[in-house]
């Protein structure tokens, strides 16, 4: 595993990506996922033979964040077709696998409709493959293009709404390498100030019930040098109020068309808490992540997920499959019902912009949503 | 141990507690706690004999809780006294023993007058220490009282804020009878709405870092029968948003002359979150909780506590002395810097009503609560 991920050129192999890579085993070709269950404690690999493995793979969350998700997709599926499995229904298993991450349908479908035209065209079954893979990694350098982008304009952003440049940055859930073929998202642009030596401090919220910001976020951030302090969620009141939050930074799971934003839950208290202080609350995610298809927040399937992530407390170690099956140690009465869900929907006059591969968009409109649509439409074309 | 308290009469010996209970064992007076570490998990005493013993379990939260803090800290003094350690010094070592819960000091400094003023009066040892002993107990029942008597004024606002009678209420922390010399706090109003048949759904935030909600108020309302459910407590934010919270119900470790309320770190962002969304927040506490002494939130000391309550992950069963020391299970990378203040400050304009056991102060202001001080004085001369 490399310590950090430099963006590759379009034509280039995909880099080794820390959290995902595909490899040629003499046995078959496999998809290698970096347990993300695990971690801190331990760095293990899981390798996916086949669909199933790596569904079960995203359900548990050892692959996890919008656009990994996507690229774990168009691999799934590429994984699929050269292995010889059925194709439309491993991307059918594939997309259904957890339902809130648009881009996990996005890359399914991407890897999906090249293998279809590839079979249109004439090419027999080991030559669709190849098209199927070969748009699976196309999508693997789009990611790492786009996170170097909203990298670069996330900090200009930053520049211009905070002049004076020492950013103290709130961040919420798991946005780094672990989630993208790049950098990530919004730890990308806390990560770009930081080298820019404009990152005063990083707060990283724990994340609620299965905590990716302390062990994701803080995983790497202590490796990348950055200057952080992990909180409790609930704490991070305690920073806005004493003035201590310069910017909140979060990824997106899904962007309904009005620029309503899904992300990992505990998102929107963070929105109502950054509006009642006058704190900029920014959203960075690709434009993989946009669905003009869902029209707004209420449309959002919000995935609930299983009580006992709150009502047992599993270590890293342990996570593994038992993340969903439970074995945790209970921390709540036996039989206590939860309310798990595993996002929410920021409403976009709470967005105070929208950072993408095109630039940031503020404020965060339908007209605006729907012109990013049509950029990277043209863009895929030219 | 007792499934329900009910409150005694003032002239009574103050009931079986469940959280805390005066013993006289052969070998000498005792104080036996319910070690609330290890709560749901199991039902263990803790047996003080002496005061470092107290400071000890109220520094690692076996017992807590501001009002039984209070209660706590009295006996504590009259422990001295009646074993013939210097009460002075007992009484400094206890007040210092955390800094934000106001009822701490009361309590110590209540039982110590009570000391001071027999030995003053040509009382020996002994009957000195009976003083001692009589006035934790008066304490221990005044609260029993105010508690009821609070159950009874937040049951009304409720019916006037919401009428129509069915209420969903959500609470942070614990604040029921493992707090009290009686059923507590905001969790005895709840526990009245739901006597009253009027308790939809008790919404309990599991309350991190240290998870009192999961681990004792889940506990309390299971016992009790009520309707809950738990989450995380960033979830809040979903239920406000969707309309399934009609009122928040919290207690309180200080509240300043300004009327400003430090509680359990998290208390801020539901009051934030309960303006956006005009749901009304509601402190629920006993006059022995202002203090007049600290003018305005600015001046509330925050305790902050041991990063690895946030680093480290410490199951109830392994609690106990733990909790101070670590030895959980790492979550984050070693040597994590965290953030981990215990308590933080509402101001009170974000409050709708204050709820103590002289009925509701709304809107809250600093002539309101210099008033409802002299309420209790009076009634304490009375």
């Amino acid at each position: 595993m490399t310590d950090q991920y430099a963006p590759s050129p379009l034509t280039a192999e995909p880099s080794m990506s820390p959290a995902l890579r595909w490899d040629e085993l003499p046995e078959g070709p496999v998809l290698v996922l970096l347990d993300q269950t695990r971690l801190p404690v331990e760095e293990a690999e899981l390798v996916c033979t086949d669909v199933p493995a790596l569904v079960q793979s995203i359900r548990t969350l050892a692959v996890r964040g919008a656009p990994l998700l996507g690229i774990a997709g168009a691999y799934g599926v590429a994984l699929a077709a050269t292995r010889g499995y059925d194709v439309d229904e491993a991307a059918a298993l594939l997309a259904g696998a957890r339902p809130t991450a648009v881009n996990l349908g996005y890359g399914v479908r991407r890897a999906l409709e090249a293998h279809r035209a590839a079979i249109a065209g004439g090419a027999d079954q080991e030559r669709a493959a190849a098209a199927t893979l070969a748009e699976a990694k196309q999508l693997h350098r789009e990611d790492a293009v786009a996170s170097a982008r909203m990298a670069a304009s996330g900090l200009s952003l930053l520049d211009e709404l905070l002049p004076g440049g020492s950013h103290r940055i709130l961040t919420h859930c798991n946005t780094g390498s672990l989630v993208s073929g790049g950098e990530g998202t919004a730890f990308a642009v806390a990560l770009s100030a930081h080298r820019a030596g404009r990152l005063r401090r990083l707060w990283v919220d724990e994340t609620r019930p299965l905590l990716q910001g302390a062990r994701l976020t803080a995983y790497e951030a202590a490796r990348n040098g950055m200057a952080f302090t992990l909180l409790a969620d609930n704490a991070a009141g305690s920073l806005f109020a004493a003035g201590e939050v310069d910017a909140v930074l979060i990824g997106a799971d899904r962007i309904a068309a009005d620029g309503s934003v899904a992300n990992k839950v505990g998102s929107y208290p963070l929105a109502v808490q950054a509006r009642y202080h006058h704190v900029p609350f920014i959203v960075v995610a690709p434009t993989t992540t946009l669905d003009l298809d869902t029209p707004d927040g209420a449309s959002i399937e919000v995935e609930q997920r299983p009580g006992q992530e709150v009502t047992e407390l599993t270590a890293p170690q342990a996570a593994g499959a038992g993340v969903e099956v439970g074995g945790g140690m209970p921390v709540a009465p036996l039989g206590t019902q939860a309310y798990n869900p595993a996002f929410d929907v920021t409403p976009p006059e709470l967005v105070t912009a929208l950072v993408t591969e095109y630039g940031a968009l503020s404020p965060v409109t339908r007209d605006g949503i729907v012109e990013l649509c049509a950029q990277a439409r043209q863009e895929a074309r030219g």
